[in-house]
């Protein structure tokens, strides 16, 4: 339920279409479905302007399919689960078909597509799980994305290639692994929003994405904002923030 | 120089009106000024919408009084000056006079108010000086912000009494340090941008604001963007980027 | 053996009806069992109110068999198994039947159910596992406790909707990863003891734990007490602590 | 205002002693003052059972004064100044005079002694001030406290000798630096409630009171609970919630 | 070759009985023999009182297998293959027979055992293996341990009933893993070296060992002194260090 | 294409044996081969005298086969693939045969040998993969290496018996986990660039590497150079960069 | 009062010469004299072969005095103050006169001169201040000391050249900071105990002694045991426990 | 006295021309001078081709002269005293007198100008001191730098302006904190050596300069060496290693 559902509930109660008791089992139903392992979030998407995606690991397929069912039966928006493993989604898919599947990412219900241009760029090719989950979401939402993959700073041409992508974007998505530096000349490069995803791509003194979570919260460039690590669902969530309608 | 006086001046040597020498000339000056010491990067303002601002640390009162000078005298946009000590300062403003002072940031030439709102939240007092650095650098842009002091999460009808606040903002900076538990909860509130800032405010386990670091990037919220320990400027600049007109 | 019956056994030496030498004898078990590889600690229940509990990592399923077996043959409280796995709770069921199984805890001979109610709160469903640990240990001491699971500080009204069972409490327990806000927030809320328990849950800069953990200490609210990461029994044993008779 | 005073105002209303409008505008004030640059939780005494305690480090002398005059003005309770300087005392003491001073610690309006005990141990004598605080702060709490300095594990008899203290006592407070290792032997021995307090005493791979931390967190004693490093004031609020009237 | 053999053989030049360049021959073989991935050092048993044990992991079965064939052809010592898997112990009986085989680590032709007594303590019965590490080597060089096990701080009357087996050792090794509390209580009550041994065992907080060994190192308890973590082995050698004849 | 082919197609459009369109479109191809998941950089000869280096972990096998076959057939050069596990080697290898297999490296297209010496020094057995990959690299650069395995600190003969190859060598790579102390001993005895290789060998302590890598670059000795943990191919790289023609 | 004391004081019993009671009195204040603020351990003599040291910081100048003083008047070992900083030192030597002053430590009836030979070496200049407090500490035990100064790995010659002090002596103490190397190199070169002392002597990656103190407990070299960061006193109480009489 | 003078004694030694016992005479002075409390490493140009750097911290004044007064005394090459306060400035000078005074660095004796090209480029001007530390020991080895300031990746146009420069040069130091992302850049444009020299300059997440350490050891660009933080000495040595004549 948005935010026009409830105006035009609150509405009815006004015009006398709808009983005050009536709107009220309804709004009830509105913060949460408490499904005794999880308590479903259906307040979300007026609060936040997105729905609360599912995230898997932890949860039984069973709690996963149950989840998702809750979410689909009892709102309209877009519902998505995030880092599924296999049980999962056949376990999710057999009780709920019809979703978008990207990797261990499911979309079901995306919204209408809207008139904003966001880039995925990637340093390396290891990190496009991390770029598919982010792409994933930010379609959830409604929202395109062009993805740049394999711009690591150390053959700067083949980022430098695209600045007309990035300088056109409403939002860029940058997403490295290794000492993370990508993120502060993209930064460098663009006005627009920079979040960055550290990921957990490297070994040794990567640190498991350490390396690049603390290189990029401690970037020379003004105004990179970063979400944790591997968390592409995170930064499509962040975009989605800064373009909100 | 800001892209509208650049394609003024491309404008001029498409039509003849100035030399392409001598756009040349001025374009040379663009990209940066060599003072030995620094380069001051006139370019800035056209890629990336935001003046360099000039940080303090490292840098001699003389230094300091020479990069603003030349940022005031070959550019038409705000300057800043953040982490100033007080012989910097002394320097700078004799040689540069009227500056807006907010604790140890100085502001020249401040963007013209625009209509946009920003909601600036700390979890404590002690949080107030990242607070002003943020607020100032956000004036500096022309972006006005209104501060809620003191609303940490031990006492979170202090919070919620202002959800009007919040709920109608454009952007939210979040400061905490300690546990950095703050973000989390505005975020499940609000659908627009949440840039959470952690602070070194706290002792012991607090790690000097690594602890708020480590939980604002492991956040259970979805969105929640996160800029370096103490680093009000680049919140106020991811907030700029995010609200760009 | 606990403070009644020893009372009782001195008693009897005091009034003649049992010889002292016989009563060294009893008394000389008191302190420990020897089984070579573990030391049995029959003086627990007399010095800590509680029995010792067979932690299941790195032992034999036969050392944890003998474990059980040596505490239920000489004691008379509750005996509790932790973290065992599939081999080990074959062996020890085989051996010593009757327990109640939750997960990986076996409670055998729980204490008689006592009237105090403790609030089990976790952030989310991933959460459980520590959770159902906790509470399988609170049962073993007589201690009933209401589950609230998946109350994350990003959805407030889901916790929120809970106060009059979070004030009504005797004791909460406060069970989170990632951020490892809530506790903090619950806190804030209640005057009784607050146990936190920071888990494993989440990724990256989660740290396995270590970030909700140092969070935890970091809380500004007063009088927060903070367990081992994922240590639900430690958990109960401070509730239990708390609200000993 | 506690909760007796709560119900009283709220039985006028009801009996129609008092006026709604008037009830609303001194409920009103309940949740807490707004100073500006600090807001001031009048609500705390009732919902946590303990009065909001003002935090010195990073306030003004002006502005610890103001925090403090604002609780003594309109409560009844205990108020309580923690890790103050000369200079916070010196501001505070003159608008607020009448305060006990232990160490850094000021507090006004102690509450009625209880017939409660808890013993105070601390592993070395340069553990002494995180003790004061925590006795000060008890003490505002009406709870009085038996300190056994210099305890540590390297002379156990020194521990052993006291033993009837210790297992007298409603709760134990445990403080210890280096490795931090009192806790375990002393939850080893009593059947209360344990608060451990790691201190920053000690140099090199003590790490600042990290290594007590997390051995303390990692303690084999079943029940040990944490506060954060040198927290003595977080200890007497959780001994105070586990011995709440 | 020890110094004795040594002694003779330079005894025999002087005395013409051996040829110096024949000696020469022999005298180069001590230093090491080049097995291309390995480096067998004869020369150890001369210069540290102990020959060179081979170390298990990353070594193939054959590797393993042909170091012990050198150190055992071409010397009269003690040989030891630590840390060894099933593979590596088939190859390496298979060509080299006749070993003592205790949990991971083989020992051929132990030294003939001496008249000392060390004592091995472990805090939990999980730290077993890396007692059995060291009480296996301790044997090779001919020294005889005795095994106190399961005798963690939380229970200090297991360890306290064997007060005169610590006080009339020679050495005490003490293992523990968690908060590594125990070697500082055993280096309290006894006058001997003090080999302290942090073990993995434990999680969360424990950090694999870090936090027993940074305890360790931080022990309030003076000359308790620490190996490596898991090093059950270099406990051995440094008590063999100490106990040299 | 390296710089005499460059040059030689700038010559001949100089020339007017090349159409500068023709040369464009040949220039074009230079900087990368966009395929889709990679950004193949041909460019890297002509910026660093070195060829891409295709990384395994992260790709998939025919990515891998996809990207070895784009550098083979658009580049003269080496080629390399690094860290490679058993389906992608087989993929690879079908699709690209001919290559020289050296544990998990691969090499095409070798340079011609050149005139240079190389040692690389390892402290202990365990080290040998990343030799193995090092040397297999420089094998690529057509730079020979000698394989001193197995000369860890504590036993000095087996270094100081090479004295002559380390003094004669134009560079020396040294590979040591643990404490990592091998290159400072190793710095101390040569004048020429000391390349250290941090390792992930050992346990407990040893941190993954990390104690090893910090140990390294806080080195006594002056000028010792260190790349990441296990990085055998950096070393070699690094070496290259020491020894280009 | 020594074992040697007890021995004379049980006998008196035995034998009439002491009444009972008398002797209860005198051993009564054997354990430890409570001063209220530190717990003086007169037993330890008795226990671990050595008096309490004082350590200086945390303690206030007349605390040091009177703990001092109460040391020097109830015993008849070797009483040590560690760690004083200058007003201690006036404080306790005007209540205590006749120490010897070594740096920061001070020593009064030192023990007589046994025939031991202790090595201490560093690896650098600045690394004297902790062989200073070791050195003074083992002239407390009666234990002489040859000082090595300034022999660390980058200069092995240095260290070679005293090979036949190192070989000659009892046991090693070796101190050094930064990559921490010379513990492992020396202990190749000895049978006898090696105690390594980590100093916090380097920057940056030298991590205040960390990195020298993880490198010396992973050390390669068998048998090398650590004490804690900057610890000459405890290397020295090492030391005397492996040397006791 | 470097190989040359070392190659003519020996030659006089076997030409009769000196005494064997006088030659043994003056190279038993080679390895070192025994100043007490340092070994003056007179051996280190013949090994290293450097001489003994004289580090400032920890050593008194009358230290550091003494150690610059023997090699500037008992040898011929240049001589560099490192990280020099003030206090010790004027000691060395008085006492040996023609120094280059660069910050904190001082040269006696440089050799002469070689004809190398190093190029110094830094982040920002606060890593100013560092690369002054480096090219004044550059100087020392005769070895000319060219400095290029404050080139951080924010603004790629003020390093790619210089891109001739960089490509020009014998070897690249780079110099770095916050992130540490310049070197990744500068060695995917160079061909030669790359030194990284992270620094401590950058607050919070910058961790004083292991952030920076660890992202340069993590770099995605082959072949990028490291040396420690702030360790702008072991940079230029590790340029004049890779640039030996």
């Amino acid at each position: 339920m948005d935010r026009a559902a409830l105006e035009a509930l609150l509405g009815d109660v006004a015009a006398g279409r709808v009983e005050a008791a009536e709107a009220a089992v309804r709004l009830a139903r509105l913060p949460y479905a408490d499904l005794g392992v999880a308590r479903v979030d259906h307040h979300r998407a007026l609060r936040q302007g997105m729905p609360e995606a599912v995230y898997g690991p932890g949860k039984s397929p069973e709690q996963c399919a149950a989840v998702v069912a809750e979410l689909l039966g009892h709102g309209q928006g877009p519902v998505v689960l995030t880092r599924s493993d296999e049980d999962q989604r056949h376990a999710v898919l057999s009780a709920n078909p019809g979703a978008l599947v990207t990797g261990r990412t499911l979309v079901w219900r995306p919204a209408a597509p809207r008139d904003v241009a966001v880039v995925v760029v990637t340093a390396g090719t290891a990190d496009l799980p991390v770029a598919d989950e982010c792409t994933a979401v930010l379609a959830a939402f409604g929202i395109g994305a062009k993805l740049l993959a394999d711009c690591g700073v150390a053959g700067l041409h083949r980022l430098l290639d695209h600045l007309d992508d990035l300088t056109g974007a409403d939002a860029v998505v940058v997403i490295a692994g290794m000492e993370g530096a990508l993120p502060s000349v993209v930064a460098g490069l663009v006005a627009t929003p920079v979040v960055a995803v550290p990921t957990s791509v490297g070994y040794g003194s990567a640190l498991e994405g350490i390396t690049a979570l603390m290189a990029m919260t401690a970037s020379c460039a003004p105004g990179v904002t970063v979400v944790g690590i591997d968390n592409g669902y995170g930064a499509a969530c962040a975009a989605a923030r800064a373009l909100r309608p």
